[in-house]
């Protein structure tokens, strides 16, 4: 292997890493730390699987070398066991699992009796619609959040080197708690989960012609609804506690805001009136605030964005060109989206920059004969 | 005016149209008649307002023609009001207004006993974050629905001249009765706003740390939470009987769900399990299958399409590059979405494109030298 082929791997220093479950996640896991130049042993019950994942660069599969991390890359449900198993087989070793909620899994742990301050569990966020070895990728985990969750007595040499792992993978580490991990990921993440679900439900039996009025708004708050119905529910069961608290809340606050649009739709309670549009105006400039709260790009804080909305042909090339001269411009851009009229040929291209370069790019774009909208 | 300059007006054959209220929605459909030619004459409450509109070339203020269209563009609180007093001003003349919810502006020109045959309510699905003359755009309407509202005693008159408004406009029209428009809005407008906005009240104080999981399906999920409380106040009131329908069945469909999970996360109700994991199964599929009626790009009908995820350096002009590149391939690209790692000075591009086309774009593009990623 030439030097520039494991820049990272020499910069990692990791010991050999053993990987137990070679689906997508311990799949990638491998790849990933096998382009650093990292020694790779993988473990699988299904013979298939791991074959097919040496063969696809992810590892070898059997080897002398004691591991000094394990990584159990396999379903919440018996993830807490081979984690137990690992801890015994490999007395030195730093073990970790990769499961997407912490606290059942080191319940079940804690509940073995199984000394463990080698074990840290941790959670890369990354995922794809499909599974298994063969859509393992080993830039799987780049640029995504890889969370530590140390539990009491867990060794710090056990956290700092997942932690290296995690970054020889490209992934950003942050830390929590495990309770702290499974309350923000239920926020974050199951909660927006199942609204977007039960919202994208109430369209199943709408007319033709009502489903038809729906806008860029409902697309985006439904976008998540075509999850998969059985990952979903393995990780809503491991996470119930978490989701149910958050959801409790929330459907106090629907109830809330039924009340008040009840009083309000009401002939007889003309007198809440002012409080029932209270009610709605507090929801409304409360989401506000929680969503001022979601990070912007590269997860540097919030940011404001100005929008410059361009009329682009639906042709081939008109989108390119449009964004090669903003480029042209200096201007970067910072999101963009489309929105497509209905049943016209062309659509609005949203494109968003920073405040200040706004002003001077829709007059430059108009100047280069683009049409602005709005 | 010479005949370039009408061909839409020439087309529409329109009678002369006079606007009352000449904020964002009654300058913007001055604007676009007068561009295709229409007579067009202004009023408004406010002596500025209106001036400001007739400078900007949505229609004349006086005049002595009588309109044969009357557009009420205020807001829902005075424009039955003001409906009614142009049924009267005008014997002959038919009359529109244009606010976002129907049924409570019916009822109350229904309560007020004038003979309304000449009136059918309208809805352009166009709006802007910035509202006034000023923010008037002649474009407003372009490829957006104009949602007509016949009621019984409707004459067929009417709703075809106000579709030929519309069209005018450059909108598309539909025909949904008032009942069923207030429905239809309320599910795929209403209640989206008020899920995304009660989802998004849940972030205001998570940690630091929590928010900072925070991926792409929380952002779309909770995009539309930025929007104004005082405008969607009023929307909510003036739809809240429909709001209020969906909102009771969303809130046992929490309640539904917030059993199953604690049936899952307590100890003593083991037994339940499968009952309560079939309930979140249950709870996904449907969020599936609403997902799938939400039509896709123009309107026409839903379209599964296949994504394909490059990386892009942060850099201008990269973007355009790989646009332009497809762009070559001969390929249309239906939606784009970019996704932005953590820390990392590069994004993902999600390239939506129809199922046949991905393999061979990817490959194609593999071959320019982008990274393909999952």
């Amino acid at each position: 292997m030439t030097t520039s082929a494991e820049p990272k791997g020499a910069a990692s220093g990791l010991p050999p890493v053993h990987v137990i479950g070679t689906g997508l996640i311990g799949t990638s896991v491998g790849l990933a730390l096998r382009a650093t130049g990292v020694d790779v042993s993988l473990e699988d019950q299904s013979e298939t699987s791991v074959a097919l994942a040496r063969d696809l660069g992810a590892g070898r599969i059997t080897g002398e070398v004691a591991p000094g991390l394990v990584v159990v890359a396999t379903p919440p449900d018996v993830a807490p066991t081979l984690v137990q198993e690992a801890l015994r087989r490999w007395p030195e070793a730093v073990v970790t699992d990769v499961t997407s909620v912490k606290q059942v899994v080191l319940a079940d742990i804690v509940r073995s009796g199984v000394p463990m301050d080698r074990y840290v569990g941790s959670h890369p966020m990354a995922g794809r619609e499909r599974s298994g070895a063969i859509s393992g990728r080993a830039d799987l985990f780049e640029g995504r959040a890889w969370v530590l969750c140390p539990h009491e007595t867990t060794q710090s040499r056990a956290t700092e080197l997942v932690g290296r792992l995690a970054r020889a993978t490209g992934a950003a580490v942050s830390t929590l708690s495990p309770h702290d991990h499974d309350a923000a990921v239920a926020a974050v993440s199951h909660v927006p989960q199942v609204a977007a679900s039960l919202v994208a439900a109430r369209l199943e039996h709408l007319s033709e012609q009502a489903i038809g009025l729906a806008g860029q708004g409902v697309r985006d708050v439904t976008r998540i609804a075509a999850s998969d119905p059985g990952l979903w529910t393995q990780i809503l069961s491991g996470n119930a506690p978490a989701v149910a608290a958050i959801l409790r809340d929330l459907s106090a606050d629907v109830t809330r805001v039924v009340a008040a649009l009840e009083a309000l739709g009401g002939e007889a309670n003309v007198a809440d009136a002012p409080g029932a549009r209270a009610v709605l105006a507090r929801s409304i400039a409360d989401g506000n605030a929680g969503h001022s709260r979601i990070p912007g790009k590269h997860g540097a804080g919030t940011a404001t964005y100005a929008v410059v909305s361009v009329v682009v042909d639906d042709s081939p090339g008109e989108l390119a060109r449009l964004l090669a001269e903003i480029g042209e411009e200096g201007v970067n851009l910072e999101d963009l989206r489309l929105d497509h009229g209905i049943g016209l040929p062309f659509g609005l291209a949203e494109v968003h920059v920073l405040p200040q370069v706004a002003g001077p790019l829709t007059e430059a774009l108009q100047s280069r004969g683009w049409q602005i909208h709005g």
